[in-house]
C-alpha cells in the first residue's frame, strides 16, 4: 500500500476523460454475448416448466432427437450430481448442487420457467420444433409463492432435505426456511424501556428484477482436445469457469471463458443459467452452441431480488436518541436457498450508533425463480423499513429528519452493529451536505412532498490480478480480468496513467480471458476500483521501478539516484548531468535493457471502505390518479475519492433510477397458478429517462480510504439503498398517510388517498 | 539462468505427451484466420496488377463506390507515406515504406499480382463486381525477372531511389542491386595457392514457395472509439500490430491483434499483406472486413524465397583440408529489397573451419513478388552450392564425403566464419552418427545413389514474455504471445510442468492476444522453445518461489526451510513435523496466503545455440523418365536437448520434405510477360506423403545449450538446409553427371542422362 499519492497533486485521477467504450456502445459496434459467431454454430433452445411445482416423472426426448437438424439434446442426466459445496456468486452464495439444478431441473421443477431440457439444432425453427417434441410427464404438486405463506408449518415443501440452519437445537423436520440469521448487541428490552416513543411497523417489498438491457447470452464450443471455450455476458468469467467446471465435472483448465461486452448486470450476471447448458450441448455434438434468453426467460428464470417482509420496532427518546431497535426480516430466496438476508441484516442498522439491537432474518424458499444478487443485495428493503420508521419517529417527535439521523449517525472509531470498527467514513459530512443544500429548503407546491433517507453499503475487496504492459512507442496497456460493468476500463487506465505519469490518452485498459491473466473474483460488491485498482497501481509501480532500473543501467548509476516524475526518469546526482529519459525513450530501447517492460500483480485486497448515501426526493402526486412524479432528487455520497467523477455520478444516478422504479412501480405479479403475469417491459414498468428529473449528485471526498493508493471506495451499490424510503417518505408527506408496502403504484396510492378522505 | 535441471533427472521434458491441438486440427474444429466471423462483417477483395511493371497513371474507383452493397474502397492514398524505417519481419527485414507499398502499390506496380485497390462489400459477388468496375490506367514499363538480368547495367530499373548499400564509394546511380554484403577472413589467394585441387562452379536455384496449407486470412474491425481489432493467421501478432500501426498512422495501443490457429507459416507469415488493407477498409466504413487470399494470390503476391545464383570456388589439399573458399551469391529479393542474402552469406560456410574465406553477396530486386522468410532463410541455397562442391571435391580426391567434412568440421571453441565463437555444438558427433548408421553402409541397387550433405542454422533468442497462472484446483496455465506454429504449446506446457512438478495433464498452454500479455518477438528464427521457453521457466520458478513462501507462511518457518520437490512443498526442519503441501493444496488456500498465484516474466534471451544437421539420402532414378524417387532418408541433428522428441522429429521430417521438394520439383515459372505460369498446387508440384519414405531421425543431445534451463536449441530450420545438396549429390551418384541447377525435375535429369549417353 502506498498512500503518498493521497497528498501528491493528482493529474489524471479526479479528471473526467472521455469514456473508452462509449462510441462503440452507442453506435452498436460493441460485441455483446449474443454477437459471438463461430463456424458451424448451432442454435440452442431451452424447454421450461409450465408448472410452479411438480415432480418430473419422465422426459422423452426421442422424438426431438430424431428430428433432422437436431444435433444434441440434454437433460439433468448430463450434469454432474453435486452436493452442498458452496460457490462464489458475487454477494450471494449458493451450493453447486442448487446452481446445477437451477440450470437444469433434476427430480422436480420448482417454478414456472424452470429448465427441464435443452436442444441444439441447425436453425431456430428446428430447435423450437424439437422443444415441442420433447414430452415431459409431470406429477403436479401444490405450490407457494409468498414468503410468509412459505414459512407456514403446513406450506408445500420445496426441498425434502432442507433443514433451517442457524437454529438451536437443529430442527428435525425439513422446512422452506433455509436459514435463520441473528445479529444483536446490548439489551433491547432495557433500550425500549428507556425510549419515550416506540414504533412497531410492518414493511413489505415486492420482488423486482435487475432489468439489464442485455438478456443472458453465451456461446460454448467444446474442443475435441478437451479445451473448451465459452463466450458470455457475465460479471465474472472466472466464476463462470468455476461453476461450469463443477457442474460438468471438468477441471478449471479445461474451460477458457472470454467475457463479452456486458449490457448491464447489477448483480444478476454473477451466476450461471445458460453457460453449463450450452457447454453440455456442445460436448454432446462437438459443435459450437449459442444460447440466448428471450426477455420472457430473463424475467421467469433469471434471478430477481427478494420480495421481503420486515417487522421493525424502534424506540427513541424525545430528543431523538435511538435507544433500541428490533427487526424481523423475511427474505424470499426463490426456488433455492440464498437470498441476501445476511447482508440485509448486517446493513439494516449500519448507519446508526444504536446500543441495543436485535435483528433476526429468515431466508425462505418458494416456487419462484431463484433470486440473484441485485446491487447492494438485501440492503434496500432493510433501509426502506428502517428509514421509513425513522421518518415516522422524526414526524412524531417533531424533529428534523436529518437532525434525527445526525443525532444517531456512526462516526470513525465506532463499532458497527455488524461487528467491525469504522475507519475513514464520512456519514456525518454526507448528512450535513444534504442539510446545507438549497434543495433541502426549497419551497414545495401543492400535492408535493419531500422525503429524506439514508443508505449504507459495505463494499468488498478480494482477489484480483492485473498486468501493465508498456508498448515500444511509449503507450501502455492495463490488463485486468474484471468485466467492465461500471466504467472500470476508464478507472484502471486512469490509475495506471497517474502512477506511470502518462497522459490518459496513452493508456488502454482491456479485459482478458481466463487463460490470459491471473484469477480475479467477479465484478461485484463494488470491489473493482478498490481491489483490482490496487493490483493495477501495484503493477504500474513495478513498471516504474523497472523503468528506473533501466535508466540507472543506462546512466550507470545506482537505482536510488533515479527519480520518476511525470513519466520521466531523472537522475538526482547533479554531477551526472544526464538528460531525463521519458517513458517513451526508455520503452524504445527496452530490448537493450532487458526486454519488454511488463508487470503482473495478484493480490487479495483488504480494507474496502464502506460507503454512505443521503438522498433527498421531491415528488408530486396527482390526486386524481395517484401517480407520483419525481420532481427533484439530490443524492450525496461518501465516496472516499472519485477516480472518474462522471462515472461516480453516473453510478449514483443509475442507482437512484433503479431505486425509484423499485419504490414506485416495479413488482413481480403472479397468478393463482404461480405464473408470472408480467414478464416483459410493457407490463413490468421500469423508469425510463422521461420519468425522472436530472438527478443531482454531491460527492463527499473528505474521508479517502487509506487502504487504497488513491483513496477510492466502492460507489456502485450505496445509491440504490436510500431511494425506496426517500420516495416513500416523500409520498407520506404529500398524502398524509404512511404507506408501508411497495410499490407505491398509482392504484395503491389512490386507494390510500381515498381511504384517508373517507372515499373508499 | 538455472541449469541445475541439466543434471537433475527430468520427468516431463524428453517425454512424448499427446499434442494438445491435434484432435481439434484433424477434426476441422480448430479456428483459423478465415474462420473468424463478426456481426455485420463485410467481404473484402483486392484488385491486382496484370502487369509486371507499370506506372499507375490513374485509378478511378467511382463506379465501384457507386455499386450498391459496396461499403468501402481503398487505394494507396489511404495509407501513410512511410520512409526507410526498418521493421522486424522475422529473419528478413524491410523498410516500412516498402512493406506498405507491397500491400498497396503507390506510384508503380512492380509485379503481376501487386495490389492496386481493395473493396469491402456485403457479398463476395458484389465485391468482385466492384473490382471489375475499378479502372486503372497503366503506363507499361519494361520488366525484368531473372536475378542476373536484373543486375545488368541496362536492366529496367524498379526503384529510381535505390542505391546499393555496402559499396565504397557509395554509388551515384540507382540500381536493382539493393545491397552488397561482404564476409571474409584470412587470405584466400594464399589459401588457394596451398590447395591441391580447386573447383570453380556455378549453382542456380529457383524461387520456391513456403507452401503453407492455409492462405493468408484476416478480419479487421475498426472501433468507433479508436480501439481496432485484427484476427489473423500470422507468426507474430505483435509484428502485425506494429506494421499495421505504422502503415496506417496509428499507435500500437490502438490495435489489438489476436492470432488464430495457423495452418503453416515457415517464415512466410512474418510480414503483412492483408491486415493493413482490411483495417483501412474497416476504418473507412466502420464495419468488420474479412480478407482471404485465394491460392493464386498466395503464389502471386505473398513471398516465396529467393531464386539464386551462387558462384563457388573451393580449394582443398589432397588429404581433404579446405584451404580457401570464395563465394559470390546473388539472391533475388522480388519487388523490394530484403532477400536473406545476409544470413545466406553468414551461414554458407558456417559448418567448416576454413582459414581463408571471401564471401560477397548481392540483394537484387526484380519484377516478382517480394520474397519473404522461408525456414532458415538464405541458407539452403548456400548449402546447395557448398555441399555440392564439397561432394565433388570428395569424389575427385577419392575421399569419403563424411571424412572430408570431419576433417574440416567446426568444434566448440572455434571462431565461426561469421564471427562468434562456438560454444556447445555437436557437429562432429552429428557427422559421426550418420557415418556409424547402418544406412551409410546399406547396399544400393541399380539406378540408385546416395548423397550426403550438411547444414547449419544460427537460431536466435530475442524478446519474449510469458506468464504462469495457477488454478484453484491445482492446474496451471502457461500464457505466451508466440503463435504456435511448431508445437510450442506442448513444449511450453512441458517446461512449466517440469519446473512446477506437475504432470503434463495439469498444465495448459495458451497464446494470448497483444492486449493481454507482454510483448514477444514473432515466432521465427527457431527462437520460441529457447527464448519464450526461458521466460516460461523463469515464470514457473517465480511461482515455485511464491508457493514456497506461502508454505512457509502456513508453517511459520523461514522460506529457506521450504523445499520444492515433485510439485510439493516440504519443510526441511525435522522439528516441525509438517506434512508436505501439494501445489493443489497451496492453490486451494491461496486467497488466505496473499491472493491468486501468478507470475509474468519478460526478457531478451541471449545465447541461442546454433544447430547442425547431417543428411543422408538414397534415391532411384527412372532412366526412362528422369523421375527421382527418394528411397531412404536419414537425418541427424544437433538439437541441444529435445523437449518433446516427437515434435523435434516432426520438425526434421517436415524440413526434409520441403527441402526434397525444393530439390526435385518446385519452381516459380514465368512467361515472357512476367506472369507466374504455375500459381496453384497442380502445376507447382510440392511433395505429398506418398512421394516420400518415412524419414528417419537421429537426435544428437550431447551438447545441451547451457544458456537454456533444459538445454534446448532451436530445431525447426536446420533440417531444410541439407536436403537440396543431399538430393543433388545422390542424383549425381546415380547418373554420373553433376547437375548444378535446381529443381532436378524429370525433364532436366532426363536431358542430363541423354546428354551423358550422347542421346541429346
Amino acid at each position: 500500500m502506498n498512500d503518498t499519492s493521497l497528498v501528491r497533486p493528482l493529474k489524471v485521477v479526479g479528471q473526467r476523460p472521455i469514456r473508452p467504450d462509449g462510441a462503440d456502445k452507442v453506435t452498436g459496434r460493441a460485441n455483446f454475448g449474443a454477437d459471438q459467431a463461430l463456424p458451424g454454430m448451432l442454435t440452442g433452445r431451452i424447454k421450461r416448466s409450465p408448472h410452479a411445482h411438480a415432480r418430473i416423472v419422465d422426459i422423452d426426448t426421442a422424438a426431438a432427437r430424431a428430428l433432422p437438424g437436431v444435433k444434441a439434446v440434454v437433460t439433468a442426466a448430463d450434469f454432474a450430481q453435486l452436493g452442498s459445496e458452496s460457490i462464489e456468486q458475487g454477494e450471494s452464495a449458493g451450493t453447486l448442487g442448487h446452481v446445477s439444478a437451477n440450470c437444469m431441473a433434476r427430480e422436480k421443477v420448482l417454478y414456472v420457467g424452470h429448465a427441464v431440457a435443452a436442444v441444439a439444432a441447425t436453425s431456430p425453427e428446428i430447435a423450437e420444433e424439437a422443444l415441442r417434441r420433447i414430452e415431459v410427464r409431470y406429477e403436479l404438486l401444490p405450490h407457494v409463492i409468498d414468503v410468509e405463506a412459505a414459512m407456514a408449518p403446513d406450506a408445500p415443501l420445496l426441498h425434502e432435505d432442507l433443514f433451517t440452519t442457524g437454529m438451536t437445537p437443529s430442527p428435525t423436520a425439513p422446512s422452506n426456511v433455509a436459514a435463520k440469521t441473528v445479529i444483536g448487541r446490548g439489551d433491547p428490552a432495557k433500550g425500549f424501556a428507556e425510549a419515550d416513543l416506540v414504533l412497531e411497523r410492518r414493511y413489505v417489498t415486492a420482488a423486482v428484477h435487475q432489468g439489464y438491457i442485455e438478456p443472458h447470452a453465451c456461446v460454448a464450443s467444446a474442443g475435441a482436445d478437451g479445451q473448451h471455450q465459452i463466450w458470455c455476458s457475465s460479471q465474472g468469467h472466472f466464476a463462470v469457469r468455476a461453476m461450469c467446471a463443477k457442474i460438468l465435472g471438468l477441471r478449471l483448465q479445461d474451460i477458457r471463458v472470454t467475457p463479452a461486452e456486458i449490457g448491464g448486470g447489477f448483480g444478476g450476471k454473477t451466476t450461471v443459467y445458460l453457460e453449463p447448458v450450452a457447454l453440455a450441448l456442445s460436448l454432446k455434438c462437438g459443435r459450437p452452441v449459442r444460447l440466448v434468453m428471450s426477455r420472457d426467460e430473463v424475467f421467469q428464470a433469471s434471478g430477481p431480488t427478494s420480495a421481503s417482509v420486515i417487522e421493525a420496532r424502534i424506540g427513541a427518546t424525545r430528543d431523538g436518541r435511538i435507544t433500541a431497535a428490533e427487526l424481523t426480516m423475511k427474505y424470499q430466496a426463490g426456488a433455492y436457498p440464498g437470498s441476501a438476508i445476511g447482508a440485509g441484516c448486517m446493513a439494516a442498522l449500519a448507519c446508526y450508533a444504536i446500543e441495543n439491537v436485535s435483528i433476526v432474518g429468515y431466508d425462505v424458499v418458494s416456487n419462484r425463480a431463484k433470486v440473484a444478487a441485485y446491487r447492494a443485495p438485501g440492503a434496500p428493503m432493510a433501509a426502506f423499513a428502517v428509514e421509513s420508521c425513522l421518518d415516522e419517529l422524526a414526524q412524531q417527535l417533531g424533529l428534523d429528519p436529518i437532525d434525527l439521523r445526525l443525532a444517531n449517525a456512526v462516526k470513525p472509531g465506532m463499532k458497527a452493529v455488524y461487528g467491525p470498527t469504522f475507519r475513514e467514513i464520512a456519514f456525518v459530512e454526507t448528512l450535513e451536505a444534504i442539510k446545507a443544500h438549497p434543495h433541502y429548503r426549497a419551497p414545495l407546491g401543492p400535492h408535493q412532498g419531500r422525503g429524506v433517507a439514508c443508505g449504507f453499503w459495505f463494499n468488498i475487496g478480494g482477489e484480483s490480478s492485473a498486468a501493465v504492459h508498456v508498448d515500444a512507442d511509449g503507450g501502455a496497456t492495463v490488463v485486468s480480468s474484471n468485466p467492465d460493468i461500471g466504467g472500470s476500463r476508464a478507472s484502471m487506465a486512469m490509475m495506471a496513467a497517474e502512477t506511470l505519469g502518462l497522459p490518459i490518452e496513452r493508456v488502454r485498459a482491456t479485459v482478458a480471458d481466463t487463460a490470459s491473466i491471473g484469477y480475479s473474483d467477479l465484478t461485484g460488491g463494488s470491489r473493482v476500483t478498490f481491489a483490482t485498482g490496487m493490483a493495477v497501481v501495484q503493477a504500474a509501480q513495478k513498471v516504474v521501478d523497472d523503468l528506473r532500473r533501466r535508466a540507472a543501467l543506462t546512466w550507470d548509476c545506482p537505482i536510488e539516484q533515479v527519480e520518476w516524475r511525470d513519466g520521466t526518469a531523472a537522475c538526482t546526482d547533479p554531477a551526472k548531468e544526464e538528460r531525463p529519459l521519458t517513458l517513451a525513450e526508455l520503452a524504445a530501447r527496452s530490448a537493450r535493457t532487458g526486454g519488454p517492460i511488463s508487470a503482473e500483480v495478484s493480490l487479495n485486497a483488504q480494507g474496502a471502505g464502506p460507503g454512505f448515501g443521503v438522498h433527498l426526493c421531491d415528488l408530486e402526486i396527482d390526486p386524481e390518479t395517484g401517480r407520483s412524479t419525481v420532481l427533484r432528487y439530490t443524492a450525496a455520497q461518501d465516496v472516499g475519492r472519485a477516480i472518474h467523477p462522471s462515472y461516480v455520478e453516473g453510478q449514483i444516478q443509475g442507482g437512484v433510477a433503479q431505486g425509484v422504479g423499485w419504490a414506485l412501480n416495479e413488482a413481480y405479479l403472479y397468478d393463482a397458478s404461480g405464473t408470472l403475469e408480467n414478464p416483459g417491459f410493457l407490463d413490468y414498468r421500469m423508469p425510463v429517462a422521461s420519468d425522472l428529473p436530472m438527478i443531482e449528485t454531491i460527492l463527499i471526498e473528505t474521508a479517502p480510504n487509506k487502504r487504497h493508493p488513491f483513496g477510492a471506495k466502492g460507489v456502485g451499490e450505496v445509491p440504490i439503498v436510500p431511494p425506496l424510503a426517500a420516495v416513500a417518505n416523500a409520498v407520506t408527506r404529500v398524502i398524509g398517510v404512511r404507506l408501508t408496502e411497495l410499490p407505491l403504484s398509482p392504484p395503491r396510492v389512490l386507494e390510500a388517498i381515498d381511504a384517508a378522505s373517507g372515499k373508499a
